[in-house]
């Protein structure tokens, strides 16, 4: 196909050239941003007599049509294109002749592409947002309905304190409600438009880039025309953003991945949601929480090439940054692939509830009680701690469970716990310590179905 | 010192694993931090009733006594505690004697590290934001006092269309905009309180976590305790701001580095901000720039640091996070020294004006005007585009200045440029063709004006 | 598609989860490995014992028919396949029937999968050997052929000293050696045999791994199964080679951007590795240098991902594992992509020689010369550099270039100097200045030369 | 402290910029480093007649007692200098006048640094090499030790077979073999001397870099002046190792942080390498497998740190390369800190063999030795795979660990089984499956003897 450039050159580009240098390859998914940034751009032209009304009718007619077949699949682009802006501009002029011709005026592919891409992430933005919106409100489902279910909580990997299953949950909740808010931001400052910056200066067509962003929804117009062609920001501020959520992710894929082991058994995922072995038939693998913690790889190297590309380039357009757009498509596809497979894991997995509950027997994980009621008997925290040291090893060397600690013994432990021992029985069993930390924030289940209200209110 | 923890244990911890465990080295410099933290944590129990009240004067008056022999230096912290927190009791206890283990109630190190360095990025955030306005400020008087000086404007490092320095300067301005857009951003998910969270599972105490966040000036509590302990993504978050804002300076410090250049000579830098060569005398080594874009390095590596940290850990709290706090504290430090440092480089730069104006000359950067000319007279785009083409070879064959192009060959090139030469001999300047480039966002003065006039409103 | 581990399972996976895993859409380009590897683990089936001969030669048989007839796309994969190894088994099974179902004896997809990815990693690395060596003798030859051009060496993008153009280019040849070390070394990491370690605890069956590590060329077997499938470093040895190899591309292709522009004019790219702009015609941009520095980041990119992807994995294989593939496929195909068009961009780039010369005059680039002078009479390094500090003072303030110091001058400029007039009028010539650095790897043409020559030895 | 290169400077450097400038307050540590240097340099200058022989011996013998001295610490190092080099040589003319200003002739700041870093590195090298050798043998001891200890072997985390802990530890010894062999490789690449490239140009004093090379023990000089002084791959490769030996130890990490946790109870990690909670008094957290795994990160961003700096650098020196030191230096304190203390940790850990060898009753782990039952009785993988799937599935069903099916019940599932009923209560058995696993590489006691000897010859 016909180059838009090659007026002045002698002699054709070497065809290992045309591979490393076309972009249609991946450019060709943003052929409905493009249609719909010359239908906007065309319309302009016209009403501010840049070029004539006609023609501009002409155009976006044109445009239109080829919108409609290109979506029929009874159009396709031609693949010998250097990229998607080349690949359209050459059916409209199949379509409409040399008047197609006029559609780029006032415009530079430098602006082009970026308008593209702007309006494409948009879009984008808004279904990663809806995806992890459905996440959210599966995860507060599950949380009301495992209310009643008890497991460790852990820190060090280790069990420290009694908490509702529920709680736990949410806790993903609110990571993913921060997602959600750094994607509100950035769509902020995705949603500037850069058309009518032309190569880099600007132009002297008298254009409305006012009129143009009110037609394509932008917000505002960028101010600056050299930083309008060469800005990347809002494409390296989503990467960062997905890395995030992809960590996130991982980090409940590590727990999925932990609860589905023999050692754990706190969960049970669904078939629809496991492979197999090839070899060993007993298995049941969770590839979905496997390949979401391990996509995280991708996503934070499409963070770090972006951050490459873009270091110490000096202004404007470079063609290094042609590199932007497979890490952001991919990252993108990745997204939206793993917030739903997640989803579905999670949601038709089956919780372990005995299993959990029985975890937490003999853990210690209510040693901290025994320390609060101390510092609530006027015994400084310190010393407090001390004591309940003491009375752990007590249980340890004697293979005791904690909660099963006779009443007698406790007095020959410290003086404060002589004639406790009812109190403390009750106190030392993980449903009475869940139910003690009614903190705001806590896992008391008082606490938590607050906590849940809060939740469920942030999602309308 | 003695651990805060060492009830249970019966050896000693090695001195090796002391040495990797040992965070005081680095989380000293919270100590600011942690005390104005335990004053707010102590006011709150004795309020609570949770502790005595006077006992809670007693603390808080022993921390101020601390905090302020701190300040003075007569007082330092113990170099071989396990961290600030162990340290800064330690020394309460030596000044209050027993009652200084009544702080800890209601509370664990791992809500209080939270809490400690949310207070201090918070500050380092309006630190920050401030040298970035800073820097903006002093773009906009260059812009203001370079509103005269012409320069290339520059795509793939080739000459595109001329530009005002201003308006070049000015592309700066918004970039740094939308950095301080972020940090606001990103401020408001750091000054969420975590305290309160105790271990991970809340607390049985009868806090108000409300009075310790209007104490210490947080805008809410984060509504989960184990989500309160194990998050990090305020830090990682700040990490991509600075990892942005790093890859703008990376930006200008290459194009100050070029224009240093005996090639460019579009700056002479101030001796202040360049060194020489220890064998080549004549050398001015742009050192301030080199560094500026050198360290966008370790910024990147502290973000990708910080990712793979978090990569995969289940909650809460693991050990792995105590790794949060050098990338963080680097990039801080790395920020406050580049900023100043390349706003005193730019400050006291002196441009070579008419080097500028002169690398404009000959270059062919008006050639777009010619083809826009052609535009107008109706001539599809494409087609003037090719017309161009053919003038730039005629030029380059002949080793002509488009701007020197007599007005008889205009005639003999295009049939619609003939009787348009004085028109024509004019808009090949460079001076017209910037004024020419009018529209909003445009190089041309009018919309530089208009452009720094809007910079300078976000400064307000 | 039939799955291979089906037969535990109940219902069906996810058309979502199905996308998910599947990895035919990137891995079925090891058919050919794949085949390769069967073919060599059946024939070992056979003469083992473990089936019988004549099942063994069916199986082989079956397999280089289906070789053949994908070579020549007289057949494709099933496009349904969850990967390539099923793929190929499939259409085994559709060409021998059921004895296909033995080809897997004593094997598993994880030993398998490693097998192919290393088979079609060790090709890899012999062509990007091969297309380094090309760039290499490309650059011996234009060593050879510019031993007479001067231009400027640079430090801190200042003029320091001159050099020859032939000194610049080899130092891109040793960078390039280094590449092709690294990639030797790691070869013999990738080429050891994972087959025979089953799913992950080696085989019941009496294989003999000696075997089929001769007929697949590689150089041992590794020795530990819980290793053999799990290890994937090799391909991360691989990316890091890869991302030095770019690294050094980035720097020649800045230096091929920076030379190519109007203010250092010291290249004329030629058409077929440049490009023009949609809008300024006179335009040549040198894409294929801004694409390759661009392309830097990718390649970091797929080294942080895999890094990330095998962080705190436990043994052995895990399904994160799969995402081993693209960032691999992706790297390879990047370099052998941008090595040759670098190597097109230079050999047909013309040099600008006269520029390149005239832009050493007046530099200042001879100081160092003046200064060893000094040196030689005696005076301590040093105070020689103190006195040419104030030599070049003198030049500059009086606009002078130092080449074109008169003889009377240099007396009153030190006493060391009177007399020596015509002596220092040769000595500042930047001719003089690159003979006098004949120092073992210096820039003088007999230094040169040697290096020339012991460059090319490293070819052979 | 005087610069070395002011003489043509009028005004100070400002401080801010002195800061930024500042490598003593990291390069310090290459004191002894560039001492050494300097010796070998001054001796051969003298042996050289650069300079006069007894100068030579005088700066040799001043710089021998400043080492004295300063390894003594009678003196120190002016904190006031800009770097080691500086700092180094203003301690040297105190002590032996203005002839110490003859040390830098034919040298460079450029060429000395890289030799400092290089010597420094070739150093660390062998000390990290040894560490990890270290490791290795404590490795082979505890494979020896127990050989007789069964646990299950994971793919996914999921159990897949049983295999002997010898062997899942030696699957460590490998990946540490392999790093200790990619030091190896790059320790040849550090050794080679840069000495003598000058600034970037070389020298025309007669020296001889082959004797300089010999006493400072390089293998070999640097061919090429400018490839001399901006070479950082040796250090890029450098971190590339450690980065895939972090990867190797945050691996185990994970496994050790899984084994020491309440689901497991593998192991029992001893006191010294673990530490307690301030609020939790019954945990012990495996606070070294933790940080080893987070310090993971810290080095992956070291790594990203160093590419990011040298991508797109022109030709030669350039002062973003001083960013070159701390990340090197970070990354070598944090190898040889947790090293050991992982070793440690292992050393000193008890395995809870009971609880190990538990762990494989009733996980199906030996179903696969089903398969390759009915494989040997004729039936095709693919089949045999089909028909362990049902009998797994009776087993779930029933409740059934595979190993405690009754002989009669085979025969009903598939008719190859029928009258193998004793073979098979055998054959099902988890210490059969381990000892039938013999092939080359494989967990049967016979082949793990043959790799640990073969492992133990690696350490001679």
């Amino acid at each position: 196909m016909r180059k838009l450039w090659g007026g002045r050159f002698e002699s054709q580009t070497d065809a290992l050239i045309e591979k490393l240098n076309n972009s249609l390859v991946f450019d060709s998914r943003l052929w409905r941003q493009d249609i719909a940034g010359s239908v906007a751009h065309a319309t302009m032209l016209g009403d501010c007599g840049i070029i004539a009304k006609d023609e501009a009718m002409q155009i976006v007619a044109g445009l239109q049509s080829l919108r409609d077949d290109l979506e029929a699949e009874t159009e396709t682009l031609p693949p010998d294109a250097e990229d998607v802006h080349t690949a359209v501009e050459g059916l409209l002029r199949e379509r409409i002749g040399a008047v197609a011709g006029k559609l780029h005026t006032a415009r530079s592919r430098n602006d082009q592409v970026a308008t593209d891409t702007r309006l494409y992430l948009r879009e984008q933005c808004d279904e990663i947002s809806q995806s992890l919106h459905n996440f959210q409100t599966m995860l507060t489902e599950l949380a009301e309905r495992e209310m009643e279910t008890i497991l460790p909580g852990y820190t060090h990997l280790q069990h420290a304190q009694p908490i509702l299953l529920s709680h736990h949950l949410l806790a993903y909740f609110w990571m993913i409600e921060r997602d959600r808010e750094r994607l509100t931001d950035l769509r902020r400052r995705v949603n500037r438009l850069p058309l009518g910056a032309g190569a880099m200066a600007g132009t002297g067509f008298p254009i409305d880039r006012q009129r143009v962003a009110e037609a394509l929804g932008f917000e505002s117009v960028l101010p600056n025309s050299l930083d309008a062609v060469s800005d990347r920001d809002y494409l390296i501020e989503f990467l960062s953003f997905a890395s995030i959520t992809m960590m996130h992710f991982s980090r409940l894929a590590e727990e999925i991945i932990l609860w589905n082991s023999q050692e754990y058994r706190f969960v049970v995922l669904d078939d629809r949601v496991t492979t197999g072995s090839s070899i060993m038939p007993q298995k049941k693998n969770p590839d979905v929480a496997e390949l979401a913690r391990g996509k995280t790889g991708r996503v934070f190297g499409n963070l770090m090439a972006m951050l490459t590309v873009m270091k110490g380039l000096p202004l404007a357009y470079n063609k290094d940054m042609q590199e932007d757009k497979e890490p952001l498509f991919d990252t993108i596809d990745t997204l939206l692939l793993v917030i739903p497979a997640m989803e579905l894991t999670l949601s038709t997995a089956v919780f372990g509830r005995d299993r959990m509950k029985k975890a937490t027997y003999g853990d210690f994980s209510t040693a901290t009680d025994l320390a609060d009621f101390l510092v609530k008997q006027g015994l400084p925290f310190r010393e407090a701690h001390d004591v309940v040291g003491t009375v752990v090893r007590y249980c340890v060397e004697r293979n005791l469970a904690l909660e099963d600690l006779k009443g007698e013994v406790f007095g020959t432990l410290h003086p404060l716990l002589i004639g406790k021992e009812k109190l403390l029985s009750t106190l030392l069993q993980v449903q009475s310590s869940i139910e003690s930390r009614n903190s705001e924030g806590g896992t008391a289940s008082v606490s938590v179905r607050l906590q849940l209200e809060k939740a469920k209110a942030m999602l309308l």
